[in-house]
């Protein structure tokens, strides 16, 4: 076979990236033709017969599609106001932390040779000269702006097109499960593609700009672009922590008072706090996943192109092959494409049976694709043999080592999230047991649920030690980069799958508020209980890429200090370990802490307004939801000062102070620690949620016997779903950041570290 | 300053094991001249006042004296019968385990050189000649076995002085708070002393009589040693694994149905699973927790006995130098006897408020008194000048060193032990904010405790990590072995303490199944609340020492399978460190899972009674405790087989067929992962028991405000006690088991893995 020219490969990434930018277009094009709001050109297009169809349901129940349309539209509207809000008041303070990390960054990086823009020998060839590390400086700054504006540019197109998307699927649900569930598809691949495929352009383009400057000091080049991934993770922290508080605060404080004080249902419009809830899937969900996705994808791609500039492809400066890793990525988009056109167009949905399944088979068909794409790109691409960096020694490759490298990530998430449907879906025994245990209340609920999450963990990390070895086997350090991409590969699928869940659960929100019938209340469920375990699928799939993103970034930063091992056995290895180990157990203290006390002002300023409002509770009167709004947006900027402070000071700290081995060790304990946490959070929180949906479902006879909503057994679930609220949206997902943040930050700080680290122990 | 002579030595430590054994006997013999027996004798001797001095209370509630008397003497009996009854059935499981394990071990160490008795070079000075594996095999079996008998003997006499006090506490608790306290302290004393003077007495023994055969081959002598520390902590995974499914099974199980459905209060007689609970508490946190820490003590010593005779103590074989493990150890027993001597005998304790401060006392007393101690040994032991194996090299050290080392120790298990108090105390903040959390319901309880749970971990995870660093740094293995051994020098009076609780507790159980007066359940409540804190302390001295423990045996395992470094950047070391991370959880998982099954089938057992003993819940008929008993014992058990099996055969699977680097990770990562699921569970569990008990006080405003029993709040409160039972007394603790087991078989098992081991990755 012939191996791909240069100028063919220059072409392929950007043409992928804007093939998947005008797929995600076309399918918000397509949603954008179900109307909602009520002026006249309802009754003018084509799904004006929306009144027709369901005419007797509306009759039946009473209400008319106009009416229902009109409230959609204003409840769509209120929520997307509020999430803009919190978006906005985000952004705000992010620009400030931005600019005053990327000082933090110039200062440290610039200051490794006194700020001499002369230039230096390089650091892994002395033979050669090197751009100097005020350079660097500047362009990791740079790189640093540019992954976060463009981790924050496809959050904000994420949630709009959510907020835009669940109001339209709550009028599709009119129609029956098949149309609904399309709409709620087509609104999740927007979010995935353009993610996918913005993040791919811009590494693209910033890497071929920042060349024009670094001419051939690809070192210098690659490390400046790992500043994408800082930035891209930094946002993430914002999305994820902030985001996660936010949701939760709302949901829980929500909750709280609605169904256990008030005893209303679940989104009653007469719960103030419900928009705030809404808008919270809308910020968590969609915006802190899509940026914490785009962290890991910028930062294993950074890591694979770092490990690569130092090997013989970035020493012979072989194009093709250096860009392996975005040719993944762009075969990726193009796999993804064409595995959602089997669900939205290939296949016709009817019943509700169908949505696990179809969502499931998403995954399935985008891994086995994906396994035959990576072939034709690691044949095209890479020479048949090469040598990689291995820590200072020379590792002999071949090109069927990296097909290998990068398959074992992919398949690990494959079972990865086969798993996780396993333990958190109720269509299987672990959730019934949980379920069942609600019998004799909430403590052994709660007991089932916490073992359940620890046992769910058994499998994911035999799956990642297995991709771990096999990476590391093959291909040292770039092998786990390539397992971390052969992972994420499938993204713009697997953020279709996870952005489709939160959108259905507002369809359902939106259904209850607007009044309308039965039956659509039960497809939004049915959808959302689908979106359940799909959401725990993405979390598995974010953990997973998470732990495989910060060992390749481990590896990379103890590469750039210049570690020959990191040994258990030196004492300033053992304790960075033990305290890497507890910071996870540190940060979700802080994140828990965090909920629940926004959640717990949340519950004053709900119970307030119905002991305030007269005729609040008969209806009559309009919640304020606006203040419910502005406390969760408060409370999620101020309670995410204390974790994010912990997270980004941690490796200053200790780089700097206690020196580069316990850094290491640090990392490691971090790492190996904070997946066994955030799975065994996300799992709990997943089964729990579906333990009570299956109570209330009542499809067995076995959950009749323990239904129906309001019975013991049911409130017992309750509880148990509200402690997984926190542990499956905030603190657990929040420990991805946590290990990606800290690696990236040593890796970039790495320089620095190295020429002026460890004061304490000199 | 003299140095020590030979012979003193070999007087000290045999004298002071003598002394310390008298003192539990004195203990005892002062604890046996309150009666409980309701034969003549009872008026006759100096106890006979009881029925003068409270006369007025019995009066008033229409108890007679010599009828509590007989009910209590009867309770106890019936308590005593029940753990005899689950320690026999336990230990006859125990003894095919141990004849097989004993076999197993045999077999393994036998075939390193293929059954052959000849001599064969030292590993680690190959130009002498030492005793064939053969003898290695037979004499670690014989320490193995020896190991296993002494704890055994330890817990048992511990499990009888227990049930012998508490009626004997309830009795005392007639006369008021101090004599109470005072019967419950001694008892916990002879407990304390007991087991520490054993657990040295006979180690001594054994060295002697071992040195007969191995003459001047102190390798081979201290390699076989090592059994007894494998012995003691077998033992262990019995008493915590399987003492910690019994004892929860039977709490949450007569919780459910007792204080959930029929609404009576807790320890009532006519609740079948009573006596089962009482007995719990004396098989699990008695001879549980003795078995665990007598377990570390061994192991402890025998790491630093192996490392230290491999130093140039052993090769110079200087006795006195050598045995300076088992001289501190002797110093502890006098210093923690001088400490028991101020709380019994030099103060008097009259008021509810002295109990917390005078238990706290007696962990600073016999810290600082200690520190004195341990200087005084090290420079009468040791020679000013030294060299220690330090993995290869030669490490040189200075007396003082090991005295920083042990002190570090020492101290850092002070800190911890405050720590968990601030954290499980009621009298402090944390639990305080846990008990508030309890207005908005279970939901926010569980949450606010988890979190304190995970916060409570980062304070004694610092300490730990100085203590090793110091240990590290100044003694390398050798270090981290005798900061373990400093951390347990005062294990006396740490178990006294920790004994005291359920020694309390159970006072407590039988003053209101005796139908005792109100003053005196509220005496007995008093002591119960301090001994919930004492017990979480217990539990932080524990956790924290098998960490230490666990380390110090993982340097000598990694000395003797001859690995020059665990690098984390080795794909096996880096696999086999995530995996390590996770088995905590799976373990975990297995134990949760026990005590909530197990719990189901008691709370079946109780309906049943309840519903078809006509009378039973009037009280005119007596439930069927032997029935509760017996589930609880099969229970614990048939459920005790997975969770011991994943502890037993994961190092021999490891070692076996991934080889000694993988198991090296391995142990790592179980060490850094154990120790923060460890001490968050007990420390959250500690919590939730308190906010209970803080709110049922309703001592303050602000509890009183929350109370009273059986307000919303309390109720949430009992549902996170609940919820906290297992977490802090069977898999929390359970998992110190977990890491010393693992390290200390892998270190027996490590001349067979490093002949043998590997064969996956050969």
């Amino acid at each position: 076979m012939h191996r791909l020219s240069s100028p063919v490969a220059h072409a392929l990434i950007p043409v992928a990236a804007l093939i998947g930018i005008a797929f995600a277009l076309y399918q918000w094009y397509l949603v954008s033709k179900i109307k909602v709001s009520v002026d006249n050109q309802t009754h003018e297009n084509g799904n004006g017969n929306v009144n027709g169809e369901n005419g007797i349901h509306e009759m039946e129940e009473g209400v008319d599609g106009l009416d229902v349309r009109k409230k959609c539209a204003e409840i769509q509207e209120a929520v997307s106001i509020g999430a803009n809000s919190f978006l906005f008041t985000e952004y705000k303070y992010l620009g400030y932390f931005m600019t005053a990390f990327a000082v933090v960054i110039f200062l440290f990086l610039g200051s490794v040779h006194n700020f001499s823009t002369h230039k230096k020998p390089c650091a892994y060839d002395e033979s050669k000269l090197c751009h100097s590390p005020v350079a660097n400086a500047v362009f990791s700054c740079i790189a640093f702006i540019l992954g976060a504006l463009t981790s924050v540019l496809s959050g904000y197109l994420g949630m709009k097109i959510a907020t835009y998307a669940n109001a339209r699927t709550t009028l599709e649900a009119q129609k029956g499960v098949g149309p609904a569930f399309i709409v709620a598809y087509r609104s999740g691949a927007v979010m995935g593609f353009l993610l996918a495929s913005l993040a791919l352009l811009v590494l693209y383009i910033a890497i071929n700009v920042f060349k024009l400057y670094f001419h051939d000091d690809w070192e210098g080049l690659y490390d400046s672009i790992t500043g994408y991934g800082l930035g891209g993770s930094s946002v993430a922290l914002f999305g994820r922590v902030g985001g996660g508080i936010y949701t939760k605060a709302a949901d829980v404080g929500a909750d709280l008072v609605g169904k256990v004080e008030r005893n209303i249902p679940e989104d009653d419009p007469r719960n103030p706090a419900v928009i705030a809830d809404n808008v919270g899937d809308n910020v968590g969900d969609i915006a802190g996943m899509g940026s914490d996705l785009f962290g890991s994808y910028a930062e294993s791609s950074c890591a694979a192109l770092f490990v690569a500039s130092i090997s013989s492809f970035g020493i012979n400066h072989e194009f093709p092959a250096m860009m392996y890793p975005l040719l993944i990525s762009s075969m990726g988009i193009i796999v993804c494409l064409i595995t959602t056109l089997f669900v939205t167009d290939f296949q016709k949905l009817t019943t509700i049976k169908d949505i696990g399944p179809a969502l499931k088979n998403q995954i399935l068909f985008s891994t086995v694709l994906m396994t035959g794409g990576v072939a034709l790109v690691t044949f095209v691409t890479l020479p048949v043999h090469f040598t990689l960096f291995d820590f200072g020694r020379e590792k002999h490759v071949k090109n069927w080592h990296l097909f290998f490298c990068v398959c074992s990530g992919l398949w690990a998430g494959l079972v990865i999230g086969y798993t996780t449907e396993y333990y958190t879906s109720n269509a299987f025994q672990p959730v019934k047991d949980v379920a069942n245990s609600c019998k004799t209340g909430a403590a052994t609920n709660v007991i089932f649920g916490l073992a359940l999450g620890y046992k769910s963990v058994i499998i994911p990390i035999f799956a990642i030690a297995v991709a771990i070895y096999v990476g590391f086997a093959l291909a040292a350090m770039y092998g786990i980069a390539l397992a971390a991409l052969g992972m994420l590969s499938t993204i713009a699928t697997g953020l279709s799958i996870d952005a489709y869940g939160p959108i259905s659960d507002n369809a359902g929100g939106i259904a209850e508020m607007a009044g309308m019938p039965h039956n659509v209340r039960e497809t939004t469920d049915a959808l959302d209980a689908a979106g359940n375990t799909t959401a725990a699928i993405g979390k598995g799939f974010a953990i997973g890429s998470a732990a495989l993103v910060s060992l390749a970034l481990f590896g990379a930063y103890v590469s750039r200090v210049g570690l020959d091992t990191v040994n258990v056995l030196n004492k300033k290895v053992i304790i960075g370990l033990l305290v890497g180990a507890m910071l996870p157990y540190w940060f979700s203290a802080l994140t828990m802490k965090s909920v629940g006390s926004a959640a717990l002002k949340m519950v004053e300023e709900v119970r307030r307004q119905f002991n305030e409002i007269p005729g609040l509770m008969e209806g009559t009167a309009k919640p304020d939801y606006a203040t419910c709004v502005k406390i969760s947006t408060d409370a999620s900027i101020k309670k995410m000062i204390a974790p994010g402070a912990l997270v980004m000071v941690t490796p200053l700290i200790t780089g700097t102070f206690f020196g580069t081995e316990t850094l290491a060790g640090l990392l490691a304990g971090a790492l190996v620690s904070s997946v066994q946490v955030a799975i065994s959070a996300s799992n709990s929180g997943g089964a729990w949620d579906n333990a009570k949906k299956y109570i209330e479902a009542g499809a067995s006879e076995h959950a009749r016997l323990l239904g129906p909503k309001g019975s013991e057994a049911h409130k017992a679930a309750v509880i148990g779903d509200t402690i997984g609220d926190p542990l499956k949206d905030t603190s657990g997902p929040s420990l991805n950041i946590l290990i990606k943040l800290m690696a990236v930050e040593s890796l970039v700080f790495a320089p620095f570290f190295k020429a002026h680290g460890g004061l304490f122990f000199k």
